[in-house]
């Protein structure tokens, strides 16, 4: 495809041009451009206009989340948080949102660690119908009290476009789960709702494919992406995923979009995650996604790789220590 | 969980017990038999009622698509075309709807070839936004007239829950997708719209989650659903994907739902297709997904794979020569 | 690499001009024909000979397998049993040699029930150095002796060259198994060996790095290779491993050498055995490789996956049925 | 299986109880301590003897490898190196040795930049027959004269026990790589050839397939012995192999042997390589293995993953900062 970088108001004159060609187009307006999209290549070939200030052509499978017209990395603002700055941005908070005294005790105890963002299950998508599936609306009015007492902007998860009203009204950032990764309907309701977005690598998809997800949510005219490393299927068994850290690593040169990593899930058991969530910053992260429950023991939902609010403060250290010898902090 | 097999019509009394527990519960018609599921066990413990003909308990994370209650095969039928039974059935048709044209000519042929299923996507999910996506509405209308025309069941691929209307008036077997497979959202939503489903496996997901998935969509009580395999994500480069023929005879034994196989998708290249569907149909799937196009090299979409039609035809009859010594027909 | 097909019996000449380069270079027989091979391109560029009839070059990573100079299917002969022709070959035969009656037993089982070799391991590679590893030679003559009884040529599994005697005394095919099928210096061993080969690919190899483990063979002048594929490491549970049917399927288009599956070992279960070995020979497979045992319960390895007589017995008869509709024979 | 761990120095009657049962048993001395393994459980239970200091049973399918017995991290010494105390040992070199002014100028700069150990292949075990494979007894012979010449302990893989006699000579570690992992007959081999062994995880070997294979070296008396993480194979493309860092810290919880990571190996791309070893050594490796050429886009293999002195020297000081805040030296 191509993608036009405009110059000025006044579009019409190309958009006169494509609509008289065979091509499929879209304009949009992206991190404070004027853009325009056309494809196939054959069809707009030669189709230029005064207005157009550069011309940019990929091979590639996606080009608005690629670094061929936008070389600095994208700096993703959830409220006064930046995700893809010098700063390492973790965000902590349980599994599921189980009642208001769970989550304002994690909140508390995850602000006071250092976290950023207070990220919490409200829609749940489980692989059995018989699992608990959430609060719904009244996890995500919960999860908006305990981020408004912590002063923590919040992070959760939608499952069904139907919902996008509850998420603009009490999500700051809206996540795209694993499962949903590939559900192009659902990425390009949340790119129109125009929160920040938080997506998930499925677990059969690969990071190419994961950015050309972030593509559907972009061509919203949506550029807030965080794209999530969380874990893919593979036959080994001593983790529940493999956290693919090497794939981020090949991601991060592949996109402008910041990468987060979710070093719970991959885990499966807590006695792992430190470990994980190191490697991650490590190897680059721009954020950290952990899973933090008062009393893991009891968790409605992956109760064997929730870390204590102790273990989560432990953490917190570590990765600040970690992140000052990268040039970075936490 | 716990499923409650019932007798007579007034099963009040057991829903009272039910409500006044801190049981989740669940009362469905399913197979002509009045049902109701409760859980968890720690919860339902002890209740019974004097309308319940059979308890039956398991330690499974299914128990509607499993075999544990009901020992007979099912067969799910989609107009008088019925799958499960005796016939190895057949469905064809592009991978995408083009054209009336182009519609009308495939359906003639795998008519004629001795397919009992038309198939043929309106709405595309493509990897790329750029892609082609699919005719929406308009092709399922052309699917419609192209099945009427040769008295050919239609299946379709539905993405959105907003797209329901057109289903229920369309199409005779709704398709979920491999890359919606855990998009419960979407399950429950096809579950209540009453069409026989027809349920991919996700690329990376377990025949067991493929079970789980089915689960969401009979628990509406809609228990006219087809399993399919269609391929899963592994390292090997010379075929698209992993046609788990293994998976579905395990399936098999874990599940009273029909299977179906999609030899197009894993081949990825039409010289394969043939072994695939042979290989399929010998291993015991009820069902064959099958894409042909009437000039395959001009197809919008999955052009390296879909068969012509007299390759179709040729791989009908060796499927109907092979069912015959499996003690089938097709 | 460049393969030169020669005429006439003196070729010196070429010989000179090749040391005289900067090439590596192999003169070989093979299938009756002179060759030579030569490489890397770079270096053999221009370098042509009056004794040389063909040369073909390719830009594959093998040769001698890929079918670039050899049209026609190789039939490897293993005493007077030929694989790779209309015949559809049947191994069988216990895991692991355990005794001369319990071998005995079993091989008068199958060779009534119509298998054309007898299959039994003598030196077993173990994953755990506590499980049963073998009777080693003792196993081998047992082999041979059940082998002669019954008039069934023998096939066992080697892992260490320096068993080679014992094989060359008392094997009609030798076995490289999953484990050792990148085991460069064992494909060179074997090769020299001169028995026909059967070649097992590795659990986590792709089909094209098994033909170039049979390159390794071929070059030491050894053509008499079968592939065997026995299933890989996948993320599906339900199954020991997942049989590549279409990988197999895709490598007969890869190379002219023979092809078997072994449906015992990815099924894990014997639930599973006869509708995997069906959907092989379905799909091509020219060979089978069926674990059967007198009473598997008691079996001192894989005791789940083998079969009984009986149950092999009904295998044959439905494999003999379905190669007859391939128009095959079993 | 049973571990007798034993005093004194007469173990003559354990011994002939041991040999008086059906069991198999093995009399061996590792870290100092007199052991005896027995197994299988039913054939050993109620033995016993005054010899016997502590009886150590275990469910696990390994036990010698294990920390049941051993709670303390093993040490291993390389000469004066240790792998697996608080300092993280680089190995560094080049993937083949070419040359030894090659292999000099590598040892040179990768010893001034911190290395403690020189790696380089000798023997090469390539996929394709065709490529580059290795100088054989020559390149470890070069090897031993550039380690010689810095000081630095020299590692080199070995493909074949009849090779032992140059790798007892020349090299003071020995590797067994990722193709020959479970070749069960070289493990034995090399366990008893005493050197320290670097064992590498199979392409689609389990973690705990790994620490089996490990029990094969034991079991010879040696143990000496770092598990080598080095990828596995997945769907994922821009990657060579999946670096499998959850794995690696889910095998340090089940072993009391040190663990390196070989980052060159599943980057592919050396971009990747500086990433993949910060975030081992933040996941907790006692050991690096990175490919170093002084010009890698000449290297005779991989020569897209080996970096160059340059920024194998800034690597270093990466490692050596992040090693500094975790506690540990670089």
């Amino acid at each position: 495809m191509i993608l036009y970088i405009l110059k000025g108001k006044d579009h019409s004159s190309l958009k006169e041009k494509l609509k008289s060609s065979s091509a499929s187009f879209k304009f949009l307006n992206l991190y404070g451009k004027e853009l325009a999209l056309a494809w196939p290549d054959s069809a707009v070939e030669g189709i230029t206009d005064e207005s157009v200030e550069l011309v940019v052509k990929t091979k590639k499978s996606y080009i608005l989340a690629g670094n061929e017209w936008k070389k600095d990395p994208t700096v993703v603002k959830v409220k006064d948080v930046e995700i893809g700055s010098k700063r390492v941005v973790v965000a902590a908070g349980p599994c599921a949102v189980e009642s208001m005294e769970q989550t304002e005790t994690v909140a508390k105890a995850v602000k006071r660690a250092g976290a950023s963002l207070l990220r919490g299950g409200a829609y749940k998508p489980r692989t059995s119908p018989y699992s608990f599936q959430g609060l719904g609306e009244e996890g995500l009015k919960i999860l908006r009290k305990a981020g408004d007492e912590t002063g923590l902007p919040v992070v959760s998860e939608i499952l069904d476009a139907r919902d996008a009203g509850a998420f603009a009204k009490y999500a700051d950032m809206v996540q795209i789960g694993a499962r949903n990764s590939q559900n192009f309907t659902l990425l390009r309701d949340v790119g129109k709702l125009g929160k920040p977005v938080l997506l998930k690598r499925g677990l059969g998809n690969t990071v190419e494919e994961l950015i050309q997800s972030a593509e559907y949510v972009m061509m919203e005219g949506n550029g807030n992406v965080v794209l999530c490393e969380r874990g893919i299927r593979t036959f080994e068994k001593s983790t529940r995923f493999t956290l693919d850290i090497g794939g981020m690593v090949a991601g991060k040169l592949m996109t402008h979009l910041p990468f987060c990593a979710d070093p719970s899930h991959p885990a499966g058991k807590r006695e792992l995650v430190h470990s994980l969530a190191l490697a991650s910053v490590a190897a680059g992260a721009d954020m950290l996604l952990v899973e933090v429950h008062p009393r893991p023991e009891v968790a409605l939902s992956d109760s064997e790789q929730q870390l204590t609010p102790e273990s989560f403060e432990l953490l917190m250290e570590r990765v600040k220590a970690l992140a000052s010898v990268l040039g970075r902090s936490a």
